[in-house]
């Protein structure tokens, strides 16, 4: 059987990768997919799951979500991802609207994961905007929620600064927030992502595997210009191949703080303890992770 | 016409008080009250309020809200309150729970603002836990509120820290979003709270003016061991009388940024400014106030 | 006996009130004054504290000290002092420049109070970066020290911010440092200086007292324009007046902690308690204090 | 001509390593040893200074530093360095402490730079509370200062918390003080430290190596259990390799912000550009480092 999950997603380029592997995945079962501001504006991160869907023809619900952090003002990436969200990837068709539920994100989360038959995992690839008003406004949503998978943070370094991951970054109190609750967690921070960078050339040999490799590889093509052409994380799509391939990871039990002030603010300060509810994705099979990313998008 | 108010309270002896003026006035129309924990538990605050609705024989809708700050851990007053909130005062009916909604109240306030005919006035006397995440969840019910008048703060100094108020206090983030939006805020803060503080005389004056006169001076006789007997702050009560009677007060515009960590946690920095959204009390006719509070409970 | 007292200082036109009046007070012996960067920058109030000396006649050393924050960057407060520091007053005299010692604030405050035959008293009128780093440098100091007599801070309110007074504002983590020491504090913060404003009308008295009233009171009416012509404070006098009249001031013990980040920086926040070492000015008849204004410069 | 150099240490087991090595180069010429509270209380430190001192037959002179830190309190490492510092092992000789200079360390650190011939090199390998109180005091010392190579922070990682390395979490104030400086700093963090890291075996071989070699070994096999057995990181000794073997190293340019509170205090948040005044020790020769670590002891 395959296991229920929803997609909490700032598309965004790696987001499109991530959320494509999930819905062609023979052992996932896309729900709902969410929408945030991050990478780029609500609009734009709603436009681009839809047209996605539209142009996977899938026909997945989809809520719009939060334009704005809990607290701070939104700081979006699109030097990286393009004022878009997609690069200069143009969708032809126009999007098919009717996949977009009336209730918000956390109204719809609410009723997916309510309604759900088992317990559904959560895959948070944006900021935790939306996940933390859900814990705050419906907490027995949290009853029903089997794991969160989720692309953000970093037991060492950073992306938005020298010590904060992005997603954390852009809205921290909100991950605090999801991190301080007792729900199993796993976290694909830059400590897995970035060592599971795919080559220039992997990236070439996608493209060339029928109109939906070409399209991830036309993104990714545009967000290679921020990353050594050795080694071009594809961030989100770490939380599917988690999901879907296991084995690949090594995992390592933390509490994570998260730092909502000041200098270091969206640090994921990461405390490894057998107690901790936070199992941080520390090494991966990294030849098996780009033998998995160029074979992916290929039959489908 | 009377103005539709709804009550986000945390019951609470001077929020009894309050609650009772409201549902007395004759320019008020009460259309819903929320709970929220913080004097005591969410458990208690809503048993409380259920409580005093039933003995008060007012068939007002309750929602139940949150119990726990967005990010802090909860701390209460029950010092002050006593273990249950309302002192040592017995209600001697079963409350009635058919009075309570099935929806949170993060729900039912989006509901009763966005059915109401004309804008609503927000009258929050407790942790702003709930209104926050109604701004942040259904940011759509902003457009129809017509002004937030509410208790907590303080221009200068502070009653749970040397400078911090305890509404504030016990959930800054919350008190952070909701004052930094745009809309309309009163503020009944320390400065005006304490200043129209009322004598033991006229508490025990109340005392005679019938069962509900006796309750109310019953519980505040309770709250006096933490005032002088000189100036026992009802603080909660200052929003209704502000609501019912302006022309007591002197209000001053305002900026108003609230600390979320460290030593001043909690602290309203009040920058006064006549483009601020906030109308910081801060002066009023004392004499009028306490002649206002020996009479308010005498007629009902 | 007169009791021996240091006088740190950033001059500053309240700051030359006090100098003056220390320099001419029978009670007092005045043996060394010491210059911060505050007010204006260190080599202004080095310049200000010799000229003003050189008006007086009054042979006493100086020693240069700080001119930058232990950890922030300066913020001088010229709008209110003027760019010299002592409004638009013109002292005719080239400054004895030998007063003027050769040691820095600090090496000279360590030769002056350890030479001292009885424990000294320190009078911090202006940011507390000397003291701090005296304190940290020369800890064997702290036994020699009988008082600390500050102006600074506020258990309420603030000048340099809402919630923050100049001197602590220009340098938290000085301040900070000297609070946390276990000496004897007298706080002459904004609670007292405020409420010991001069009149506009005794500022004209004063001008009629010989050539130092003029002197005094034509800094002063420049810097009058930050205040209301009813209540002009002369911050710094005050602790002067307590030194020599102590009568006419309330204190409350009490501990201080001083935030030092973020939006309350700078702030005191002020927990009163039998156990404190900080003695707060929190009241002070203020008609004798005028009085005392306008005959402190008359007879000298 | 040999390179004059300061070390400010707290020994502390690795210090001993370091002081060591830089005794017996031929490349450095070690004017003053300045202890400082950290692995160990002052007094210790200051001992272990004396005692190594003594052991080793060199006069060089010693000023005891400051034992707190500035601001913060001082929290030690005695559980790594054992309670007095050097583990369990024991100094035969009695220190001779007519190597002690009657000033503290800020004095005799000024005296030292200031009377120096060409400018100094400061090799703090502890808590940086001196130098930032030098660099306060005496603002004239950085004039004569040439570089600052020292032991403390990371761009990733920490040891004292997950993000932030022993020295600098001790004093962060200080450290940010020392990195706020324009003066050129060679950060030898556990970016390199670690990387170092020597084999429980070359350790062995040390220890055959005359009783100098067996004194080192000694401590480091007590010092061992902090560690894998195949990675002993003997971080104070990077320094003192850095300046006799610089070709070991590879260094990147960066300004460093100290993290000063909150969860991530101690943190220092590595910017690269290629205008910073840091020089951070990225990378290293390992084979090259262990090899000169099992013969730097040897001869001598
Ligand atoms: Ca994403
Ligand atoms: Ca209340
Ligand atoms: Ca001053
Ligand atoms: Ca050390």
């Amino acid at each position: 059987m395959k296991r229920p999950i929803i997609i909490d997603t700032d598309p965004g380029i790696d987001d499109v990768a991530a959320i494509t592997a999930a819905l062609f995945s023979d052992k996932l079962d896309v729900k709902l997919i969410t929408t945030v501001g991050g990478n780029v504006g609500i609009d734009n991160t709603t436009k681009n799951a839809l047209d996605l869907l539209t142009f996977l023809e899938k026909d997945i619900p989809v809520a719009k979500g939060c334009g704005e952090p809990l607290i701070n003002k939104i700081k979006t990436a699109s030097q990286v991802h393009g004022d878009s969200g997609v690069g200069n990837y143009q969708f032809e068709k126009e999007p098919n609207t009717s996949l977009l539920l009336k209730g918000n994100a956390i109204v719809e989360l609410r009723k997916a994961i309510m309604s759900a038959e088992e317990p559904v995992t959560l895959v948070p690839i944006g900021p935790l905007t939306n996940i933390a008003l859900l814990f705050k406004t419906f907490p027995e949503t949290k009853e029903n929620i089997k794991e969160i998978v989720l692309m953000g943070g970093a037991a060492e370094g950073g992306n938005a600064t020298p010590v904060a991951e992005f997603n954390i970054y852009a809205d921290p109190h909100a991950a605090k927030i999801v991190f301080d609750t007792s729900i199993n967690i796993v976290m694909c921070g830059l400590d897995v992502t970035r060592l599971t960078g795919v080559a220039a050339d992997d990236v070439e040999k996608v493209k060339t595997q029928g109109k939906i490799g070409e399209m991830i590889a036309h993104m990714i093509q545009f967000y290679e210009r921020a990353y050594s052409k050795y080694s071009i994380a594809i961030h989100d799509l770490c939380t599917i191949l988690y999901l879907t391939r296991p084995e690949l990871f090594k995992t390592k039990r933390a509490n994570v703080n998260v730092v909502t002030e000041g200098e270091a603010s969206g640090c994921t300060v990461t405390h490894f303890t057998e107690e901790g509810n936070v199992h941080v994705c520390i090494d991966a099979d990294v030849e098996a992770f780009r033998k998995a990313f160029t074979s992916i998008f290929a039959g489908i």
